[in-house]
């Protein structure tokens, strides 16, 4: 049994920036179908088909595409203190978000992770309508619920160990780097809810967020809103190709929305919580890693991703190449 | 080489009884996504998604659910011509239909067929916008195209040999009644177009209309239809639940509009237009032979369909009980 | 936070009585796909395509088709001694299992629930072949991992709170009976893992074992099944034909073996985790409750399900009439 | 009506060559699930699911990746005659096939068509076994049918026009190329069977063969099919990921067989026969032209193809660079 004093629950929303608030809305409402709580002059509130609450996803009005932060739910209102502790006392970087400063949600904590994301900590949010079963309102693009956030850092084997040893989070699949028979760790996907990933973290030039991942029921919806988004012209806006991840095992497309933010509409992982689970490692060369059907992303996936923005200032953070770990 | 003077090219459209035009228009265009091509005080003309002229089904204000008249397309005007003396040499009771007395259409051909069946044939008929690619503006229920008529007669041996001797028609699969080792023909599945059927025939009381076929790109197509429908409060109108036939290896659901017209949602039939297909023979006993996967139809599947019109009067056709060929 | 010693992670697997080994090899692995880890005499270890342990289903020689036990998977060893201890102070009858007794497995805690279901925890098991991503080993029928249990129980007031007071056990959804305004529990949902259940208690004449439930990644992999089963001539053991639950929002279909132990083949619930999670409520009146698309279940489903074992004697438990609370 | 005094019914075969006929064994029936009707040393005859006649596919051993022949079905053996004499009047290249020169295939008149494909006419062939129902001995990928040729060549005007005029094709899509406000044809999808093509002529470097389409159910069924081979080592012959494309409207994969032979899977088109259907018209520069979710083919995909053998001498034809119209 964990003696941790706090339970993260899941990621549960992403605050990205854009700079169009309209045109945003378009790509966001008409295109993917997400459902709109509510609003403001600098503000969108969107939620998914299965979402009981305020919001899964805020577009905030900004200078470019960037992430504002990451939130994870935690299972009561006193983890937030119990984290606040663990944080004073690893020495993180933090600050409280009053109750409302979100709309729609109560007190949070939020702070920079040891590798510059931005991450948000919270228990209490509004409850919404919720529109699982009433297929008839929903449209052709049938987006379910947040899935995953995949960051871009540098430091990985230190964050790798922060995340475990600190906040209990578990790994379901790795990556490594082999070079002249010495493995080094390139990529994990760690999860607190029992699928494949809540947190996918990746050894990039960073810190940057790469996309927001989200669940969709099956292969065909994945089609199905492609078909939906390039009949109403966002057809540029499929980045890469439907495909099967080899990691995760999972189906994906990928999409950019105006500004550049990317999302993966994915379906497909599996259970990940027993507790003799043991992560399974891909080489990062293994041509069926990325795509299990063998095809390259394209450049822009591979080379673009958003930077990130301080807690503290709103500044967005210096982006740091990512530099090979050398042998001693 | 057929030396026929004329060539059926497809069933074409059905035209059905409503007793509350504004009721049906509920059901199949909010329900089904059909498309309102035009209306007036008695009609609706609606398309499908793939079709590029005025109309597949027409809603026609009367006292009680039944079949106007189901319609074949000819590949040429002359074709009209060629039946019209055709069905004088047979005797066939029949009248001109004049252009735009059916919105949209030329002019037409009606018989009383020898089973009672009223079946048109025409030619000419206007364009409308086609939206099999306009997926932005397509609703959850994609129905593609009209697939079938699938009428209820007590003369199938003649009716049999008057479609396929003297109309083109050739048959897919059949399926017989074996008595005491003696074999009869029960139902046919006859077709122009090389799919299963564009005509199927089945030995009832009657003459009665069962349904109208629709095509859909696939099962998950289906289900998705039945979850829209249900979800906007007509799930009582699912009849018959989804399932695979036996005969024609379809996937299907049936359905009831407010009044009782049926329909059939249908998806995966094959090929069927080599010269030297062999029709597939079913046993009426057979327990796959109606559901592949083993369930009985309801009994209002089984027991139900709608009366037949007139061609000239207008007036209900009387129904009479189907008899079992006597044994000599 | 838990104050619990001990953290229930998911229903694992389950053990059912079969007459006829050979029998019930066939329809499980040629039919279903399951894959044999590992077979003695009287027994058969089955495992879905996503499992890396030992068994998720035991199919086990007896005089007739009944429920030996079902089995939970704990986080530690410790946590089956905490168990132990919870039970004796609760009074619950229980045994221990040894290590190898179910083999692949280490020591198990069995008990007899407070409705007569025999339940078993357990911490270790043996690793296994995962053939998640060899598709090309696998079959047409593609069960990826068991879902959860359904069980018929006479007490549910006093189940429902023994197993949420003393186990952790969450509620999705529910139905109540209205009678006269006043509403009784009949049937609850309830989960450990975040989905709609590991666990499904329903008001009925009991102890009896309703349906074990599989989980497959969509509706289309659920039809393919009915297509192999049916060709393979199961058609008859398909019993209750695919649809969509209103209750859990799953598509479904329900098959019984040869011997008459049900399954169900299980996709598309959601997350259940969220700490404001409130439960969903049925009215066992609502004709959407069962079959979303309104269909009824067939007579064999509503009314058959199998006996319950002793764990201590081996004995089939007595069945007690489901007798309606009174009002006081 | 047509007067024409032979009837082409659709593409039926395809005869391609390989180096290794094993390897190509396992990829064609390991790997995509054909059926081996019959071989010999030379040659392996494959059918897919849904055929009831001796094969759809020929391998034959060559020294390289070519097309042998592609084969029309026609309605009638008289119909041969009245093709040959035709053929004869247009001074075409041809000779007669003997019945059994080509298993299981009666008498035949191949022609190298005025774009120097080589085409043949058959009528008669054996039956085979039908797989079509019997799911339980389909492998994972499904093909039901062959749909259609792809070759390119350098003589689009003449050669549409051929086809249009002498073989009564139709064409239900074209694409443009606009060079200073004046359109030329670059490419042109032509049918007998009333679906988008059984032809498609391209304007390229030819003649070459691009590829033999195969028809399946649905998306679905194509993504199991990725699934599939990638699985089984073939990850590398998925040449051109998933998609949809514009032009047919069909969901699409490209495969290429071990010696580089392509291959499409392929499902979603529409009826095409209508009398008054109007062929859509594609600019070649239209973005979602060849994949309607905007992803560019491969380069591959774009700039190879196999050579064609001259039908005399089994020699393959010099290939000559496509040229431009030049204007006036």
């Amino acid at each position: 049994m964990s003696e941790k004093k706090f339970d993260i629950v899941r990621l549960h929303h992403a605050e990205v920036t854009v700079t169009d608030l309209d045109r945003a809305r378009h790509f966001y409402c008409e295109g993917l179908g997400f459902i709109e709580t509510e609003s403001d002059d600098n503000h969108i509130y969107l939620r998914a088909l299965e979402d009981a609450n305020h919001h899964c996803l805020v577009l905030t009005k900004g200078e470019q595409a960037s992430l504002k932060h990451i939130a994870y739910r935690v299972s009561a209102d006193s983890d937030l203190d119990a984290l606040d502790e663990l944080f004073t006392n690893l020495g993180v970087s933090k600050r409280w978000v009053e109750a409302g400063e979100e709309k729609g949600q109560g007190r949070a904590l939020r702070i920079q992770d040891p590798g510059g994301i931005p991450v948000e900590f919270f228990y209490e949010m509004e409850k919404a309508d919720r529109m699982l079963q009433k297929y008839h309102l929903q449209g052709n693009v049938k987006i379910k619920r947040i899935d995953h956030a995949n960051c871009l850092i540098t430091n990985i084997d230190d964050l790798y160990a922060w995340y475990s040893d600190n906040l209990g989070f578990r790994t379901s699949e790795y990556t490594v780097k082999v070079d002249e028979d010495e493995e080094s760790m390139w990529a994990a996907w760690m999860h607190r809810k029992p699928s494949v990933h809540d947190l996918a973290l990746i050894s990039e030039t960073g810190p940057r967020f790469h996309h927001t991942g989200f669940w969709m029921d099956d292969a065909k919806s994945i089609l199905d809103a492609c078909d939906h988004l390039a009949s109403l012209g966002y057809y540029a806006n499929i980045e890469r190709s439907p495909g099967r991840h080899g990691t995760s095992n999972a189906f994906f497309v990928y999409l950019r929305d105006p500004d550049g933010n990317r999302m993966e509409l994915y379906t497909g992982d599996y259970f990940t919580n027993d507790p003799d689970w043991e992560p399974i490692k891909w080489d990062l060369a293994d041509p069926q890693r990325a795509t299990f059907w063998g095809a390259m992303p394209p450049k822009s996936w591979v080379e673009e991703a958003v930077p990130v923005e301080d807690i503290h200032t709103g500044e967005l953070l210096p982006i740091v190449q990512f530099q090979k770990k050398q042998k001693v």
